[in-house]
């Protein structure tokens, strides 16, 4: 790549001309105009993107928050953000951080100085607060929060359908006859407590008892809490039929505590899970589950930022915050059955 | 945030005093300047990084380039890097591409355009060439490929020991008295490739007989297409005691199908993986793999690029290009036993 100095050399004219030329300004002429074009060309000349977006006051760039890229369902959001705003022309500088406040604070400033035109936060903080609620509010540009949200967010959100997803689940397992149904939830987020509310519903629904002692909530995620949590739920002389695991992941390490106590799934105990992972499709029993669709969810987030950014470039007044839920629903495969009292 | 502008209006000084006063330059008067620091302060400015990169002609900004996320391997190498370069301060713009020179050239030229400091490429297209190739090759600032290469790459890479693994893999099937083993591999990139050397390295120094018919391409990948070949290795009257998988996710599609047919893993058939995916330890029987260490590559590519950006700038000679290669080392598991025709 050559600078617009070196153009200028080779050409033998004014900065001011090459400049004039590439950006297709008049005041130069024909033959010159070909020449610095020519040239620019043949040394792969790359326009000054900086330069661009502190003349327009936009970017052109997007920021990502994102505290974990390491699964199927974190990285498919990220794909389908960055695929709407590859579409629009939109860069995305990506920031990992992992829940510290610290962090969070220092993510917040850098994007600020990097003068992006919005941000796709995913997920966010679980409880913002203090300085890095702060930094948050002070941010000038619009925000999206993808997949969790906290109490009082305020802004718009693209997620899925926890609660309706966790209560089809849950419908699904009273269905087969299970009245002895344990949660394997993560209440430190608001998809794990929608999926909790999910659950609640239905076994109010349906008139079952909620059990304290099958209600379990993990403390740390990811980890491997659940399969030591699903080994105690199990090992006990009153054991649960049927587990809902809040994701893919959790049910995951249930099959295999099930396994290593010698008890057949669906046969002494049915599992569901959330997310449609594709290792659900590969282990067997192949677990039943709630199909999520992460690609859309990170596209159609993308997408909303966009237009936040380009009514606020228009002056609209900012609309009201929306959230924006794609369905999660039921998909039935083999580690649900009846329950095996009930038989 | 506020702008310049509207802190010189607030403080009823001139733009350059304002300017002046933040940047710390003198001709300014110790009042003038507490005043302007503390009216910055209270309306949150964040100094625009977009001008100093220009005027440093340092963007303090790295090209990160990826074609999937989703995938524990493909997240930890990323947030390895994150972790780096944030140490450094250095910011990470990502560009997802997904193998079309189409989209590489865009990607390039973006990151040319955006006068990123270096790229860290995660992988490099298998076979780069054409107007893709010549892009690259005209990237001004350094570049280091991470995991994957390709034949005459010329930049440095950072990945695994992906031969020596594959050969400790091969070479404990051998000495379970294995005879008879395929190869289900994935020759498209060069991970692949070596691997499958490993593979052949082993046999020859153990006379095992290498079979064609039990020797296998992946065409697409991530796909189903291991479960697929895996059933039709299996099928036939004359089937492999042991299958070496490409990485851990072809070696939970051959344990699903294996378990389809009937076939005990290990019993009638072993399986060894690569790559130590959480996974491989959350299914029954638990999968002998080869470890990797992606998070630890992820911080040591960073860490070499900005090693070399810092070499550039101090106007050294480019050194000669390097590849790191971390252990790769076999870690057995469940899925592979004694040969079942040799006991």
């Amino acid at each position: 790549m050559v600078s617009l100095n070196r153009i200028s050399e080779i050409c033998g004219v004014s900065l001011g001309t090459v400049s004039k030329a590439l950006s297709g300004k008049p005041g130069v002429g024909d033959a010159t105009r070909e020449r610095i074009l020519s040239v620019a060309r043949e040394h792969n000349y790359r326009p000054n993107r900086l330069v661009h977006a502190i003349q327009r006051g936009r970017s052109m760039m997007v920021g990502v928050t994102c505290s974990q890229f390491d699964d199927e369902f974190a990285g498919n959001i990220v794909a389908g953000m960055f695929e709407a705003l590859y579409q629009d022309h939109y860069d995305a500088m990506v920031i990992q951080w992992e829940r510290s406040v610290q962090d969070g604070v220092r993510a917040l400033s850098n994007l600020a100085g990097r003068r992006v035109d919005g941000i796709l936060m995913f997920p966010p903080a679980a409880y913002p607060e203090g300085a890095y609620l702060d930094e948050l509010r002070s941010f000038p540009n619009p925000i999206v929060v993808v997949d969790q949200t906290w109490p009082g967010c305020g802004y718009d959100l693209v997620g899925s359908q926890d609660v309706e997803g966790a209560f089809a689940a849950t419908e699904h397992l009273i269905e087969l006859g299970h009245r002895r149904i344990a949660h394997l939830g993560f209440l430190h987020g608001s998809t794990g407590r929608d999926r909790l509310k999910g659950f609640q519903d239905a076994m109010i629904r349906h008139g079952v008892a909620i059990h304290e002692k099958w209600l379990r909530d993990l403390q740390s995620y990811p980890s491997e809490e659940p399969y030591a949590l699903t080994r105690e739920l199990l090992s006990g002389p009153d054991r649960p039929t049927a587990i809902m695991a809040f994701n893919d992941e959790v049910a995951l390490q249930a099959l295999a505590a099930a396994a290593d106590l010698g008890l057949s799934v669906p046969g002494d105990l049915s599992i569901t899970g959330f997310g449609d992972l594709s290792v659900v499709r590969h282990v067997r029993p192949q677990i039943t589950t709630v199909t999520q669709d992460p690609r859309e969810i990170g596209r159609r987030a993308a997408k909303l930022l966009i237009k936040r950014i380009e009514e606020k470039h228009e002056n609209q007044a900012a609309p009201a915050a929306m959230q924006d839920r794609l369905p999660a629903r039921l998909l039935v495969r083999q580690s649900t059955g009846p329950c095996p009292t009930a038989t």
